[in-house]
C-alpha cells in the first residue's frame, strides 16, 4: 500500500524530501539541450529528449536521498504526446529506481469521468477484459471543487492496486486564499475539505496507521498548516512552497505529528535547477550533484527542525 | 475570438447544441471496434483507432446541427498516448468539418503550471523561439478553486490567439453542493466563483458583447441556474446536464438571457450512443443517423423552449 512504502521509505532513507520533477525546458542545461537540438532542430522530440537526460541524472543524483519524486504533468503535457512520452519514461525509470511517484495531475471530474482519470493515473484500463496500464504511478494530486462524491470514485483504485493520493486542501499561491480561505458557519472552506479528506482516510489506512488518502498544504501558510495538522490526524501533508517559493523548515514543523511522521516536503526548482547557484560554485556541467547537495542540504534542515522540536521520527 | 465565432455558429446554425465526444470503448458500437480488435487484438491501438472512426462518423452527421463539440479528455488520456493521439486527431477533424472544440480538460494549477496547461490547450508552447502547437483547441474548461490569480493565467493566451474558458462554476453532480452551496456571508461559494468569472469576462469581451470567459452551470439546478445568469450577463454558459443526466429543455430556459443567447446546452451518452434506443427503431450500423436525429430532436426542443418563453435569437 502506498502510504506504508513511503513511511519506510521516509524511515529508511531518513528523508522527508520529495523533489518535484517539473522540466522547463529554458531552464534545462545548454550541455543537455544543446545536443538534442543540434540532433533534430527545436521540436518537441529534441525537448522531450533532453527532459528525459535531464531528468534520469536528477534521479540518479537523489534517489538515496529522498522519499519520492513528484512529476508536474503540466510541463509535460504542454509538450504534446511526446512531452508526455517523457513523463512516462520518467516515472518509469524513478520507479527502477527505487522511488515512490506522486504524479502531480491536479485532476477532477464528476462521477464515470472521475473513474476513467483513476484508471489512468492508478489504476488499469479494461478494453474488454484485457488490462492496460496507462500513466500509472503510486500516487497522484486530485481537486476536491466538484465534491466528496467525485473524491470518493478514486478510492476503488486506491484499495485495488494500493496506491494513494493527495486532495488539495491549501495550496501555495498567493491567491489561494480567495476561496479557500471564506468562511463557512465558523469554518473555512480548507477545514471544510479537510473534513472529507479525514472522512476518506479513515477507508483507506495503512499498517503504519497513516492512510494513503492525504492532502496537499502549503508551507507558505504554518498557521493554516498547524490546524489542518488536527483535523486531519491520520492523513499524510505533501507539502509545496519550500524553498523557491519561500517556506524555511521552521516553516514546515507544524506539519508534522508529534511522532514526525504526517508530511513529506516538496521542492522543484531550488533542487533541479540548483546548478544555477553560481555562488555555491555549482556548474551546468554538474547539474546533477548541484541537485544531490540542496537536497541532502534540504533533508538536514527538515530533520535538524524536527529534532529542535522534538518530533523525531528516526 | 472565440465568443464571437461561437455566436455566429450558433445563429447560423440556429442551435445551442453541444455535443460531448465521450467515448467508453464499451459503448462503441461492435460494428465499428471489432474490426479493430480483429486487426490489432485488445489494445491501445485498437480502441484509439476505433474512437477516432466512431468520433468522425458522430461529426459528419451533426455537424451542420450543433454548434460546438466538447471531447471529454478523460476517456482519451484513460487511454494513454494513442488515446490523447485520437483525441488530437478529433479536435483536428472536427474543426476541418468548420465546428468549435470545447475541450473538456477541467485543468487548474498555480502560476507558470497553469500557463503550462494554457500553453499545451489554447496557445503555443514556445521551445526557444519556435512555437509548437499541442493540444490546443478553441476552449477550455477549467477548475476555479486555487484561485483567481491562477485562473488569470489562461487570459494571456485567451486574448493573444482568440481563444475561450468556461470556469466550473456550480457542476452537475449530486454533491456538488457540498463545497459550492455552502454559504459565506449570505453567498454562495458558487456565487463567489461567478464574481471571479464576471470579473474576467470584462477583459475577455468580443464584439457580439459577450465574453469569451464563460461559466459551467449544470442544467440539473434550475434555480440556481437562474441567480447565476443575472450574475454573470456577459458570460456564455456551458450547460451539462441534459438529456441522460436528468434535465429537460424547460429545465434550461432560465441559462439563457432575454436576448435567447448567453448558454450553450451539452449532451453527450443521450446523443452519441443514441443507437442504443433499439425502441426508436436505430441500430448500431446507423449510430450516425441516429446521433444526428437526437441532435435535430434537441435543437428543436431548446428553440421550441427558448420561444415559448420570448428567447428568441433568430
Amino acid at each position: 500500500m502506498f502510504i506504508d512504502e513511503l513511511v519506510k521509505a521516509i524511515k529508511e532513507k531518513r528523508s522527508n524530501v520529495v523533489v518535484g520533477l517539473d522540466p522547463r525546458i529554458e531552464s534545462i542545461p545548454e550541455v543537455v539541450k544543446g545536443r538534442y537540438f543540434n540532433q533534430y532542430g527545436k521540436t518537441l522530440k529534441a525537448v522531450a529528449e533532453a527532459i528525459l537526460e535531464f531528468n534520469k541524472e536528477i534521479i540518479d543524483n537523489v534517489c538515496d536521498v529522498v522519499a519520492a519524486v513528484k512529476p508536474q504533468i503540466a510541463f509535460y503535457e504542454q509538450y504534446g504526446l511526446e512531452g508526455l512520452d517523457a513523463y512516462i519514461k520518467t516515472c518509469k525509470y524513478a520507479k527502477e529506481k527505487g522511488l515512490l511517484i506522486i504524479g502531480d495531475i491536479k485532476r477532477g471530474d464528476i462521477g464515470t469521468t472521475s473513474k476513467a482519470y483513476a484508471n489512468a493515473h492508478l489504476g488499469n484500463v479494461d478494453i474488454e477484459g484485457v488490462e492496460h496500464e496507462t500513466f500509472a504511478v503510486d500516487s497522484i494530486t486530485v481537486n476536491p471543487y466538484l465534491g466528496g462524491d467525485t473524491l470518493e470514485e478514486f478510492i476503488e483504485d486506491i484499495n485495488e492496486f494500493g496506491k494513494g493520493m493527495f486532495v488539495l486542501v491549501k495550496t501555495s499561491n498567493p491567491g489561494s486564499g480567495q476561496l479557500q480561505d471564506l468562511v463557512v458557519e465558523g469554518k473555512r472552506i480548507y477545514e471544510v475539505v479537510a473534513e472529507m479528506v479525514d472522512n476518506l482516510s479513515q477507508k483507506t489506512l495503512g499498517t503504519c496507521g497513516y492512510s494513503s488518502v492525504g492532502a496537499v498544504v502549503a508551507a507558505t501558510y504554518p498557521e493554516q498548516a498547524k490546524t489542518l495538522r488536527k483535523s486531519m490526524p491520520k492523513s499524510y501533508f505533501l507539502v509545496p512552497g519550500y524553498g523557491a517559493q519561500g517556506a524555511s523548515a521552521d516553516d514546515i514543523v507544524d506539519c508534522f505529528n508529534e511522532d514526525g511522521l504526517g508530511a513529506v516536503i516538496n521542492s522543484s526548482r531550488g533542487i533541479i535547477f540548483a546548478y544555477k547557484k553560481s555562488e555555491k560554485g555549482y556548474t551546468q556541467e554538474k547539474y546533477g550533484e548541484a541537485a544531490r547537495k540542496e537536497a541532502l542540504d534540504m533533508r538536514d534542515a527538515i530533520n535538524k527542525a524536527l529534532e529542535s522540536n522534538g518530533k523525531c521520527y528516526w
